[in-house]
């Protein structure tokens, strides 16, 4: 009998944000699996480390962050490899998924290359997104209102179109496009209802309001809501 | 010293995708209160059931679901000032939200009753939409595709636009708005990309493709994405 591959959500940061299903299977699994850079342990092993016990098989998915996915497509193949040869032979296997794991994150990538294959549960997981709302202590978005949630990569006029037929948006990944965003959103008018939340839950939590920032790493996000004090 | 309002996400149903920091709030904090229906627990008191100990003191802010907002604002009124009591005598108090307290939630209402007034934390939670992604174990969205969360009550025309602006979306608490969105997703083409989860992690789940829906409860969302298999 083959093992179940589990994705699993870990949540924004916070190690206390991780669900107790999700504490539960990282004890219990023979085999975890995540995403890193090409060096160290990434951002998801450290967010559960304190859940992790020992004597686990590891598995590092290794990614560069450079431009292009040829990279990333072979590591997801080994990566799918590996775990596969684990599912075989029985055992259970984790992957780790910063955020929740359907929701733009990595776990899709193996998803695709195993589906069919094994059994697949997926474990949801706190996003940044709520993460950020909550940081800042102001509501996504209520009742009739449209959300929408953008890359911040796409061009500047489907951002703004995006914006347009919305009530409120999440502008996803900010870092180096920060630029474009404060434009796009002072020409709707919405500069002042925007709020920039990065590495929140992390040590150099930063909330500020978009006027007022200056720069942006990658790992931030922009909330804007029309309605609202 | 007053106490602190906190605002705890306890996510969409599965009494395990409770975080830890939400666990150890519910062990901790005197005064709890939470949405209900006019007569009995409600739903966020019975998925939080198991991690309430004995001796709290609880608040029920019970609401009709008839149409029309003037009864939720008196229930809001009334139940914002019993927290501001407890809050003022110096009782932390939790007010339980199903799903993620900002993400649509009812918490907001809460929240501009009695911010500036008293130190507010919110704690997120998993949101339904992840929780029937995990349950589909189908993407929401990836890489550059925006993903629109757009209300089923919004007119057919609006609904039509979000979607067409979108690569991906979340129509949520279908119910009775069943037969138009049906329409509105036929008439896009992507009837056979859509997907329909109701009571995701409760009894009763369903997880069916929309051709095959006959009708919907209110608790129920339809997930589409254009891209993928």
């Amino acid at each position: 009998m083959s093992g179940t591959l589990y994705g699993i959500g870990i949540g924004p940061g916070d190690p206390e944000l991780l669900t107790l299903k999700a504490v539960r299977l990282l004890a219990r699994l023979p085999v975890l699996a995540w995403p890193a850079p090409l060096e160290g342990e990434g951002m998801a092993r450290t967010i559960a480390a304190s859940h992790i016990g020992p004597g686990k098989i590891e598995i590092a998915i290794r990614l560069s962050f450079a431009p292009g996915r040829s990279d990333a497509d072979q590591a997801y193949d080994a990566a799918a490899l590996a775990i596969a040869g684990h599912l075989e032979a029985g055992r259970d296997v984790g992957l780790l998924c910063e955020g929740d794991p359907l929701f733009f994150g990595s776990f899709a990538y193996v998803l695709e290359r195993l589906e069919g294959r094994f059994p697949i549960q997926v474990v949801p997981g706190v996003s940044s997104v709520m993460a950020a709302a909550a940081a800042l202590a102001r509501p996504l978005a209520l009742q009739d209102e449209r959300l929408a949630i953008i890359p911040s990569t796409l061009a500047e006029d489907a951002i703004a179109a995006m914006l347009e037929a919305s009530d409120a948006a999440a502008l996803m990944k900010v870092g180096r496009h920060l630029p474009k965003l404060r434009r796009v959103l002072k020409r709707l008018g919405l500069e002042d209802r925007a709020f920039l939340a990065e590495r929140v839950g992390l040590e150099g939590e930063r909330l500020i309001a978009l006027p007022e920032v200056d720069q942006a790493f990658y790992f931030s996000l922009i909330l804007v809501r029309k309605a609202g004090p």
